[in-house]
């Protein structure tokens, strides 16, 4: 059978503790567009967006906030069945779910705990791209990645390689040449899935691509505006990984989004993987900026299969770059 | 008696056909910020001004648009006695009038026939400048400058020098040296006020300051995006003169605005005034770009001091440019 | 036999009447890196490519400036086994050739004439992306894409889908729903290759990825400022098409670059090609711009399989959009 | 006697221990434009400037770099005689000297210690503002201010306002309303010079005029791409005081430059200065970051007037602001 064709990441569901502070966050401030709302539940996207990409839904009482899933496209029904093929093979936790426009995910736990979701049915939509009169805050523009922190990195590269067929883009070892920090990709740039050392599995951070550096530049001045400057935690700089131009801010109840532009393409197969030392102070910032610690550290919860929070376990390697504040 | 010391263009007053569908231009894809707003009138501003700096007021049934009146700051009371006498000395018909934040302004029409008027007192508002989350669309910033067509506008360049203390930053000549435009200030930055050659006394364009180049950008994407694309004129671009990005757009009426950005500064004594030929291909658009015959010939009528419409005739010089479509 | 896995457009081969005043113009001012170069001949690249992506080679006496070949990549030698076999089965002229850094080229003339190259061995070096201070001019980042004039679009848009696996982006209709133009992908963006109804096979224009559009806005000014602002031929601008924003230029011998960025993905299986009516005034540019009658008109010749130049006729549309100066 | 007329600040005179090293700094990394260049000096300017705006001299063996002047235009003469009378009056060390391209500036040591200089006439060239072809690097624009840390801010700013007539646009006070920093101008924007709180008097930073944040940020890029990211000391950011955009480097002997834009006017005689508390975070950066705390410790010698290096003094205030890394 062959393997399952990953297009793209393409969701995420958060839970959150309040649903009006969310909303005037990612609706007021980042000016994301509400494709749909429910009582509970906000449908949100970026303006290439064809499709809802993160849901945010009301935690129930007494409940953390925490990812549920993290949602892949792929490209047809024949890799739903690889994919369930795998899960009952591997002894991977699974079942068919629905959400609103998409009528068939295969929910499944990946090897490292991660709920993960595929799917390849979706009610798509027109997007707001061109319609700039409709843009609002600094116009985020479409789903770009996610990071996962993970105990260990090199397995989980090898997993998603193997299996899921993501190609290796960039990576960062340690002295003794133990992999750190991986971005692997499916969709041809630098990367849809981030991997990181550290205790895990816990969502690091979920990233929309913006039109350009001076978007991103305005969504700070943006939240200064709002007299919420602590919700910027690293950032505005380039990466060294990537090249990207990049921020990180805290959503009210501090999952991390990165928003992301102009990195590199990766598709001709004689690319090679570009290797960082894990201490090399261009690597987090080719500017050399020193990166908090809070980054290394906090991360969101996952929600584990049966529900409740996904018990996590310490990185497998030690200590954080040195290049922190 | 020393003369008036005049600090820089501050306000206009535009007569609109719809103020609704002036509203939906300047407030909903312009994003300026109204500060009052009354039946008949809206008072707008960019996020810099901490005054309103247009208005926008209803026309009577039957009669044009036009522009009431432009208006500059004065440093003070002995400004506004330096110029009632100039009027009375000159026989420039004038008045007192005030306006909503504004006791006491002395209205004039100057030699020219351009409806001018004078105010030192004011009464101002918190800015927005780093509101940027109160920012909408572009984020028009602060007044610039006024353009205003002509017959004579080495006249005019004289008048305003000798009376006003205005100076010369940059110039266009025919083949016969005579000055086809002028770009004159008080302010120290290239002009508050520009004279072209042409039909007039009639009102070119009202000039805004944008943030940098990439607003300007966005203006017309959301120009585009909310289909009215034929509302910009002309550009964007890089005038030669000024060395400022620009752009023309029209309002529902046909008045002209202009949307500019990153000129130089013009306080030394010892700088001397840039001399352009009509005919540079660069002058106007330093990338060469031709300008539409609309630009030339287009412009909104000014009120004349009794009322209705003040009375103009053709520019001394003939031609335009020849760098036009 | 499995088809042929093209990877994307990756070079082009100029000839160019004055090698000097090239180089003046894509070194100098451009900014672009010479990578070799040879007694006749410059090998050029932007500072993401890792190969040469343009090489110009001086015109033999009395031969007029032409393009000698687009090349493409391929993933592996049984894609170029599968091209070799396409062309033996369709009778398309072909022979293998070699270049520098490039042993193994297949070159064939494509059922409409236009010469193109295949290959997967080539020696690639490392790229000036992060090289900043290296950077000169306005910086292009990659090869983008190239634009063929063609007299029937609908046949090489069949034929390029069906025997290379092009997918359709966008595409532009008259009124009796004939291709006027289409943009076809294998990369993920919005096209490899864009095929446009004209007198051809010709080169419409050659076009380089940009970092962002501030880099395009600097491109203008770096030419206006070398007092060539008539090498700029239409743009900036916003296209409608694409969502890109571009600047189209000619180098000394006529050759049409585009300079290019910010368009939008096209990896997911569901996406739905973009129609868009030819005389759409924001089909070109989305802001309405009208463009130059040398934009339809003007193309580079090819060179033909034996030397000399490619014969080509009329379009079989006739006509031209409507929104032309 | 009427007072000065103080234009603007407009030059600099570092002495630096390598001058090959500063070249490599200013000129192959900033791209400033060497104007003059003599054995021992260099004379730098920036795009708009006409004149040299920046002189760096090679120190004499054994001693440190310092600043040897701050220099300011003046409009006339007549300004140069009331300087004249005014270092008479008040007892301050002064002589006439004279630069390359300045035959007279009065030369003296303000009642602080800081060694500042005077001049009217100048001998101007060409600016390269619309050169673009010529520009190199991020392409500093124009003088923009001088920072000087002072033990006692408050009493700075009185004597600059009263004798030399410069106008308060920004401060800053701690717990006890006690002047801690002040920005303060002749020009018509937001700073000429600012005094901070510490041990002075010595320079703390010299700074340039950007045309957009985006060449800050290629500024960034190409300091890290020579492998000096150590060069970039603090930003980019936004500064909640002037609002501008900012990023501030160190030049290799550690004299601190600013690279800035984007403030605003400040003409209007009725402009209220702005007031902010010491611990505001968003006073420094407006996005909440950090300052390194070599910011506040660091800064320039200055020449005494007799040579050598000028004593210094701790700060009147002690402390410095709380959002420091």
């Amino acid at each position: 059978m062959p393997k399952a064709d990953v297009i793209r990441i393409a969701q995420a569901i958060f839970t959150v503790s309040d649903l009006a502070a969310s909303r005037a966050f990612y609706v007021d401030l980042l000016g994301m567009n509400v494709l749909h709302e429910e009582g509970n539940a906000l449908y949100l996207r970026g303006v290439e967006d064809r499709e809802w990409t993160l849901k945010l839904q009301q935690c129930a009482e007494g409940e953390p906030p925490l990812v549920r899933q993290l949602g892949y496209r792929v490209r047809d029904a024949a890799s739903l069945d690889a994919l369930l093929e795998l899960a009952d093979t591997q002894g991977l936790p699974h079942r068919w779910e629905e959400e609103l426009d998409r009528p068939r995910m295969l929910r499944l736990q990946d090897p490292f705990g991660v709920p993960v979701s595929f799917y390849h049915e979706v009610k798509t939509y027109p997007w707001l791209l061109q319609e700039y009169h409709q843009h609002r805050g600094p116009g985020l523009q479409r789903v770009d990645h996610v990071n996962v922190m993970v105990p260990d990195v090199k397995a989980a590269v090898d997993w998603y390689g193997q299996e899921l067929g993501f190609r290796l883009s960039e990576y960062t070892v340690d002295e003794q040449e133990a992999y750190w920090a991986a971005w692997i990709q499916r969709r041809g740039g630098v990367h849809d899935l981030a991997l990181t050392n550290g205790p895990g599995p816990r969502m690091h951070h979920w990233a929309y691509w913006m039109p350009d550096a001076m978007s991103i530049i305005r969504t700070c001045d943006i939240l200064a505006g709002a007299r919420q400057p602590e919700r910027i935690e690293r950032g505005p700089g380039r990466h060294g990984i990537s090249n990207a131009f990049f921020l990180y801010i805290r959503d009210p109840d501090g999952h991390r989004i990165e928003l992301y532009t102009s990195d590199y393409i990766t598709v001709d197969p004689d690319f090679v993987p570009i290797r960082w030392m894990r201490d090399d102070p261009r690597r987090q910032t080719l500017w050399g900026a020193k990166t908090p610690r809070s980054w290394f550290e906090e991360a969101s919860l996952l929600e584990a299969f049966d529900g409740g929070v996904q018990a996590y376990q310490e990185g497998a390697l030690s200590g954080i770059p040195v290049h922190v504040i």
